[in-house]
């Protein structure tokens, strides 16, 4: 499936045209032939036989935006000029910064904001710790943790390269949940070394938000530090991504009118996110669910499953599968209600799809390619979602993690249970549900603040429980 | 030396008075009997038998504020109602925020800011780690990390207590440099630990501002981070009070029209701002140094010199001190140019100061209270200095670290030297020099400007050596 022309792979060229009639729209025809989309024309100077244009437009990647560039040399008496990628534009510098919310503008602010005022705040928090939450940026600040081993989906690129991601994480924080995040990108991989630093440098914080850290380290780091800390710990590859599809998957079973305790559910994917979703969705009542990965079927008679030598395996094994299937993928689809995918491109077909229940629900969430092309999908299921932007239904984490977020910070909680994570999986209202739009845009005004009272009562709830 | 009433404990009292002619000033004599100083005063409600005034007031200490307080309850008919710290109130929700520097407004930005487009700046950084300095904030980002072991005068109160103070070099940072500083606030104390946890987090900063970290584990930590960090490592504790030491000495030594190799300076503190100062002194020139701690001048015969107990004293006997003095302090003062104390309170007295050769130079920079009252220093000396804002000539780390960050910063370097720290002392303009303006205020607008260029000068001057 190739990908269309995309604004995430946007250039700005600045180019030098003769100043006849046709010269534009012989570019702009250049350009679309070349497969490129043109978005925007600005004239930036103008003389007598010249004109300067800056020209934008979408491409399918940069070595298309080459191809289209030396196509634009060809056309006669054009200059092509510096081509800016809009993307690495927008990044320039950096996307964060710090700023002091307190004026220092005198010699008054700075004995109040500094030395010697600040030493009485000071005194006040070592004699009550809870008021660093109203007296310091523990009150709603979260740290945004990786280490660089599993970064979108290309791998273990390294702290370093990963901080973009981290740096349009806390972006999406401050945007979305008003929370100030910072970035921790952490030059290491050890285990117990990432476990002991988080924990050292927690003080500062109101919340852990681990990312794109490898599986399976990813589930010891979260466990261990939702067990030794006192702040709530959330993986959002794990978690994040478990609620939005629940969220997705409840809408979509009110759509074709079914109940999650009664459909058969086939997974494709047992990593970290597989493992997280199916065991929010067996919280939240799923009966019949199948899981497979590369080997096929997840069943009990399994050779890495008796071997024990793959823990989160067994733990598959004796959790699903009451009716102990066995055989590939393929074979499990046959008369499913759901398929959900986390796992890689074009594992499923057509006649995969075909041969599910009638109504049938497909979620192809491998990224950026599905399990299979959601068009080709929607020819037999009922209802199809994929985790890309340019297709209905994009099950997108940033939906919920945000709002989630936001309702632990304000309930003040010190850890995350699945009660929890099963409240935040609350996000459409029912007069807007169809069967494309089981899952609301990130952009919907209410969803933060959804997500984040459902959290709040649930934290509520617990607490008064 | 009891403190004046101060901004930095500045309380609001709100209270209803009744509306008699007198009553407003019959309260403010009461506070002002009571040692208060009223500063403002707003009418916040008037009817026909009330008035509620607001009424801000400097006051010593917060028990000062309680015994105020009290008197004013005295008054017939007023009522006293909420009493507010200014302080307090400017630290109310912490002091920093992270904000985004892009728009996130449309899916685009999105797509750009964040998956997919994030993907390509990703991998650029893998491909050529040098370009976070263009695409991250990685640019412009300084991590302030303290242990909490030696805050202010405070000691050891631990890291979450001495986050305001972090909080606040953080806003410094911002307001007096435009770099963008996050706390970094370490629960452990191990020396080894706090190395292995800096040397992990610091992919995403440009800088490392080690704070508050005690004698002599700092020591140690700040040399083994400059020597396995590629990003410069600065312990403003150190550093920064001996940059901002030498550029007053070396104006009041104009002042008086003597040199630095030529005078006899005299010493009391052997921590880790007294062991800083004493190098950079060394470096600049100085040869005729004599260092006092609590068991008297330092020399090569002193028991804990002779026994190796103690590395730092016996580097300072090794390295000042060449004509072997002993005895005390006070002997040493005889004849003295120079006396520096970094140390307690009330260590010399008027004698010491009057037996110091003519046109002397007392700096007495022990906080909140100095080695001796300045206006008794200065009966005798010719210039005196303190660390504190009410007294002239004030010697304050906020008038180097931020340019001292923004010229290394500028410069890309990798690490500091003693030839950075010594152009960095270089903040007073000739025509701008006399005997109570060796130093100039925080807020003279040049001041980071002609730091940051001595610094990149002296980086220039290095790297092309």
């Amino acid at each position: 499936m190739p990908s269309s022309p995309s604004i995430a792979n946007s250039v700005t060229v600045r180019l030098t045209l003769p100043a006849r009639a046709t010269a534009v729209s012989e570019m702009t025809g250049v350009i679309e032939k070349a497969g490129g989309v043109v978005t925007g024309l600005d004239v930036t100077a103008s003389g007598a036989t010249k004109v300067r244009i800056d020209m934008t437009m979408l491409t399918h990647d940069p070595e298309h935006a080459d191809t289209i560039v030396a196509a634009m040399r060809e056309v006669e008496g054009v200059e092509i000029g510096r081509v800016s990628d809009r993307t690495f534009l927008m990044h320039l510098g950096g996307k964060l910064s710090v700023e002091s919310k307190v004026p220092i503008r005198t010699r008054d602010d700075l004995s109040m904001v500094y030395t010697p005022g600040v030493a009485r705040v000071c005194l006040a928090i070592a004699e009550n710790p809870a008021d660093a939450r109203r007296l310091t940026i523990k009150r709603n600040t979260v740290a945004v943790v990786t280490d660089g081993t599993a970064v979108l989906g290309l791998g273990d690129i390294g702290p370093l390269a990963a901080l973009p991601v981290m740096e349009g994480k806390a972006a999406l924080f401050k945007r979305f949940a008003d929370i100030d995040a910072f970035p921790i990108c952490l030059d290491t991989t050890d285990t117990e070394e990432i476990i002991s630093i988080v924990k050292a440098i927690s003080p500062a914080f109101a919340g852990i938000n681990l990312e794109d850290i490898s599986a399976p380290r990813c589930f010891e780091i979260e466990a261990r530090l939702r067990a030794e800390l006192d702040i709530p710990v959330f993986h959002d590859d794990q978690h994040g991504t478990a609620i939005v599809a629940l969220a997705a998957l409840r809408n979509a079973l009110r759509v074709v009118g079914k109940r999650l305790e009664d459909v058969r559910l086939v997974m494709s994917g047992a990593g970290a996110a597989g493992t997280a979703i199916l065991k929010l969705f067996l919280h939240a009542g799923a009966q019949h669910v199948v899981v497979a990965d590369v080997e096929g079927v997840v069943h009990r008679g399994r050779a890495d499953v008796l071997s024990g030598e793959h823990p989160n395996h067994a733990w598959i094994a004796a959790n699903t599968n009451p009716d102990d299937v066995t055989g590939t993928l393929s074979d499990a689809m046959r008369g499913a209600d759901v398929f959900l995918g986390v796992s890689a491109p074009d594992v499923i077909t057509e006649a995969d799809v075909a041969s599910m229940a009638p109504d049938s629900i497909v979620f192809a969430m491998a990224n950026p390619v599905p399990e299979i092309d959601p068009d080709i999908a929607a020819r037999h299921a009922a209802v199809v979602a994929t985790g890309r932007s340019d297709f209905a239904n994009q099950i997108n984490n940033v939906l919920v993690f945000p709002g989630v977020f936001r309702g632990l910070i304000d309930s003040g909680v010190s850890h995350v249970d699945m009660d929890v994570l099963l409240a935040a999986a609350d996000v459409v209202r029912d007069d807007e549900r169809n069967a494309t739009y089981i899952i609301p845009s990130v952009f919907h005004p209410d969803v933060s603040a959804v997500v984040a009272d459902a959290v709040g009562a649930a934290v509520a709830a617990r607490e008064g429980a």
